[in-house]
């Protein structure tokens, strides 16, 4: 292999994005604006504490814009931002490759399964 | 938002990709199979023991192989298997939106400017 360097804008974009629960947020986020407490139940692997960070982070990349509807109670809706969005075709690649190469994760065997 | 599930291969693709480093090394090999060191010196922010643990994940995963050449003194080689290879259009979609959206990092000052 020739001496090579990295292209800085994509390792950037790989900082941001190559980071656990990132591209599953905007995955839930593509479907459409929601509330922390819709984003956790599509996530059950992310802790609270975790999904908070994550977001905060996207929030300042401005990737997720986070909007507070003045209502009692207050409700917090995060959407994407444009560049958000525009992340659909990245995940889009991922869901081809993933169709093509992963083995669905065994599922957990049912509650009726456990009598057996 | 309707009450979602992410799609588990989708979950389970992001679980390998979504780590620090993975789409970084995948890019590097995606220029030509290489040697450890040669990985190394594209990927200057990454640890040699970091590199090291992210060249085994992705060997178990089947997305890189490892070559042995029985030389004095041994090469060993690092490639994109098939699948590691099908990765390239996941990546091609990253660059298209850094190259959108990113404002690459201000680079280092230079040794030569210090004196100023």
């Amino acid at each position: 292999m020739e001496k090579w360097a990295l292209c800085p804008k994509f390792e950037a974009a790989m900082a941001i994005l190559g980071k656990r629960w990132t591209g599953l947020i905007v995955e839930v986020l593509l479907n459409g604006a929601a509330r922390f407490s819709e984003i956790a139940q599509a996530i059950p692997s992310v802790s609270d504490r975790m999904l908070a960070e994550r977001l905060r982070e996207l929030e300042a990349e401005g990737i997720v814009i986070r909007r507070v509807f003045p209502e009692i109670p207050v409700r917090i809706v995060y959407e994407l931002s444009d560049k958000g969005k525009d992340l659909a075709p990245v995940l889009a690649a991922v869901h081809q490759w993933a169709d093509r190469w992963i083995i669905p994760p065994a599922p957990e065997p049912s509650v009726s399964a456990e009598g057996r």
